[in-house]
């Protein structure tokens, strides 16, 4: 293998960038030509791709964003664009891809090894945590110290009114950022989609909460059973029935994605980046580089996308027990 | 004057704390007692009212909320109400009151002086910056870059994605928030009350930005003539007609409220809570005890209340100019 | 057992107060009574001890530093000293100990059991993560951070000037923060205590640096084998000899210690105070509450303080492949 | 006037990045043609100097450092440098320039004028404060929140083990950032140079503290008149003569040059950037432009290097008042 590219693709996260910075000095490092396809496969269909240096990654390691850009790509979807991605790589004689995403970008990258054969290795880059196959995803730990901070600060004001603040953040299928978020800022409840929430019960204990407990946080991820963090309140809200209190709801949005990343996502997001090459270099394909408990693992896209990965039963418990 | 008392009222505004801490500090330091009002006229009503010592005050100079607590009071607004509130301090002797807080405290403290005649001297914490009489409100610096942070946040993921974000700002009546933090955050608009805004003009601009800007922030002051950051959005999506745009909007709401105060904040706050008692004990009332060009400054409530308080023109024109 | 009580010994660390709130909240959620003990040791020799509630633990999740205080005991190193904390303990009829520290904490805790045979459970407080038994200690990610972030602002104004930083962090025996830091901040070097740093190839590559390289930071662990950051300075000025380059050092010293735990502190922390408790209950003593591969596991205090605890071997790599 | 450039010298000052930004794109606005020269005075005479164009200065307004570098130069100190930067402008037609930096920019500029008579306008680049002609330099709001930041961490770890903190700040002739941080960070000394110490008073002060206060954070200038704050701590130390007191020095160094602008830095630099441009094609030269009193004013570089910049004196009244 002589030549590799690397390129980011669905949502944007934090740490994208150290990734990036690690594959391509990794590569170089090993002796290869490195490659940065823009804007992900709407990129390589496009032939938007540029030969990358040591000093093209400098100065990177510590911006959120990605400097490939992301983009989605309807094209890639159809036969007709993978093989106009395909010859982009090909005249350029690109051999190997590192594919930082989620999901979509691992199914995308195993359907187009199975029809032309150049290998890829992902490495897990979504907020969301939500990736079998790795401890944590890059840009998780930031997204959960951006909701985090938001938390504080609503606690100032909803502590200075005496008010119940409904806090929504990401989290269409997996209550990760939720759940750490919510343990982090002291949330009375949290509300995922892994687990049915039972109103009657929030309703019921936000009325026994204990009078000094003037003011109450509720952290809700997006894609909860009930509904985003608005229904819930009018739920709540109309069975509460008490005019004294003020029910308010923050939707945190795309801050969550921004911002500097963390130690532990650049950390994690280097150690992927060069993992990734490693594996390109050592025959791997059709997988992604992944940390768990300390220790590089290569997990098949197979089970990266099909495998479930459960939220950690303590940290349930812990909000339980820690709203009392 | 031997006793008073202070109190916050209306939204809370960081730097609060501070501005409580100066003054107890400054009225032990001149030898009177001093009190703390709890939940600004509603605690005056129920004689939710505590002495203060220098202890009391410690380490929360660097916290946002108010360890007063704020709150409105519908019964504040009935002489029945303001009876009774000047009957709780009259038994504790209180003498003088600083109330720190914008329009509707300094409404109420106007009346109470009238009936009652307890002298009272204001100070400006709202984070909204709409008081004449001071060239900056205490929590404003920290609103600011509270909304800057997440601007900055948000366009690290524009970048990534080639999109338009509206970002939605406090100010319901004034755009100073979102004029400083779309200077700050290098807006390509800014859309606030003070002005009319041409939707036309905003669409043939967002049409011919560079071909080299691949992503546009607008920040809009929740109080924008054309509505807030949803509606505008909408109005605007419909008029570019263009598919491949994303359109994206984002409300910062109450953590604008929220964080460790600023320095700026700290230090101005600190320096009205001080002006506030020094001008008690030097007979003034009804008035406001603000900074500007500097230097402390007692503005009557009623030029307060009433007189506006104008954008900075030289800011509106760095707007125009700096979004080329 | 019906009363416990929790302390916080040695230097203290972002996450302690976290990590007292889930033990005295898991305490109660249990139905025991729970005690906190005033500045480790010294507080238990001196009988400094309190009732805790739940509500006397609200709203410190997110602060820095600890509530209970910390000091060091020389008395505790007596056997007189001993024995007052014992009698001290014995009167209010407590029965667990939760001790939230690192190696000294836990050497005096494990001698306390043997003597007198209360039962302690430890939580890994420090920020140097040089405690055997868990992935990570608390307090390390929130030193990181803080060091991280000090690096982005020195890179600043080092690449503005074309200068070598040393910037020393903590570390007297163990390169945690030094590597993780160094590795997020984009660290050319990185000089830790459990290798030997080779001078002569730092100076050698150092003046081999590519040209567009034109600023350089030198991350030094405070115990690195060849002194610290100001004297590995001025070894590398004397052979390097180029009045054209500026050398600066800058230690970061206590700010390290302090800040809003972020939230891996702020979880880990309060997943090992509810453990250490539920451990009690579970009859375990002598032991560390930790958490590996995201599981709860105990460690005898033997193996925490005995065991090395070595670097990630990645990390090392990585330092090498990233700064070219 | 049809070309003009921009250059940045001295010690670097975040809101650099700002302010050229906001030059270029004011010139450009303005019609004209705009370079940026490289390295201050050294890439003047080395002609490193380059046309910039809107795009050249997108996505700089939050970042810390100067894009156009800073170097100090003794070659232009010489008549032969001053000569040699002259034919490098007169060679590209470049008939007015932005000086943005401090004292020893403006001195430069000065002379400059004198001797080749191309205009100068000045923008006040310095994080020290220690300007005429401007309320606030640019740079100095961030500079003093970074030393916020850091004593507020400090304070936890002070707070949690009964600790006397020397804190040192820059500021070798003012004690803005000393003052200001003090305040802001509750602190109960401050030492400037610009008021004579008195040790004996501080002595004292610290013995007579109140039990309750148990920390103390004492901020010192770099350049105050007893020395800096470890020979401060000496002499301290050596006359409390108490051996349970831990004295620590924390110097914070380069890190309060360096970080993202705060908004009041954004706007501030972009409002200096754009009166520098439009004093130049008003026929302006030799003069600083500044904003006082909110409004641009311009000043003589006479003026600005030879007029005193006192503190205010309010908030050295305050510094007394909220140690009690």
């Amino acid at each position: 293998m002589k030549k590799i590219a690397v390129f980011t693709s669905g949502g944007d996260a934090p740490g994208m960038n150290a990734c990036i910075r690690a594959a391509v000095r990794t590569g170089i490092y090993k002796g290869l030509e490195v490659y940065g396809i823009y804007r992900g496969y709407e990129g390589m269909i496009e032939g938007d791709i540029k030969r990358l240096y040591s000093h093209s990654v400098s100065n990177i390691v510590q911006r959120g964003g990605t400097m490939l850009k992301s983009a989605r790509s309807e094209e890639f979807r159809t036969p007709e664009g993978r093989k106009k991605a395909y010859e982009n790589l090909k005249e350029l004689g690109i051999e190997g891809l590192v594919a930082i995403g989620g999901d979509g970008t691992f199914t995308g990258a195993k359907l187009f090894f199975e029809e032309y054969g150049i290998p890829t290795v992902g490495c897990p880059g979504t907020i969301d945590n939500d990736i079998y196959g790795t401890d944590y995803t890059i840009g998780f730990d930031t997204a959960v110290n951006t909701a985090l901070d938001a938390i504080d600060k609503i606690r100032d004001t909803a502590a200075a009114h005496d008010r119940i603040f409904f806090i929504e953040v990401m989290g269409r299928d997996a209550g990760f950022i939720a759940v750490e978020s919510g343990i982090g800022g002291g949330a009375e409840f949290v509300m995922v989609p892994e687990t049915k929430t039972d109103l009657k019960q929030v309703v019921k204990s936000l009325k026994n909460l204990r009078k000094s407990k003037t003011s109450s946080i509720i952290v809700v991820a997006e894609g909860d059973d009930l509904g985003n963090a608005d229904e819930i309140m009018k739920q709540v809200k109309s069975q509460i029935k008490d005019p004294n209190k003020e029910f308010k709801v923050t939707t945190l949005g795309h801050i969550q994605r921004g911002g500097n990343p963390t130690a532990r996502d650049r950390v994690l997001a280097s150690r992927c980046g060069m993992a990734a090459v490693e594996g390109l270099l050592d025959g791997k394909t059709n997988c992604m580089a992944g940390v768990m408990n300390q220790q590089v693992v290569y997990t098949s896209f197979g089970d990266c996308i099909g495998k479930p990965k459960p939220l950690i039963q303590d940290h349930l418990k812990l909000i339980d027990i820690l709203s009392i």
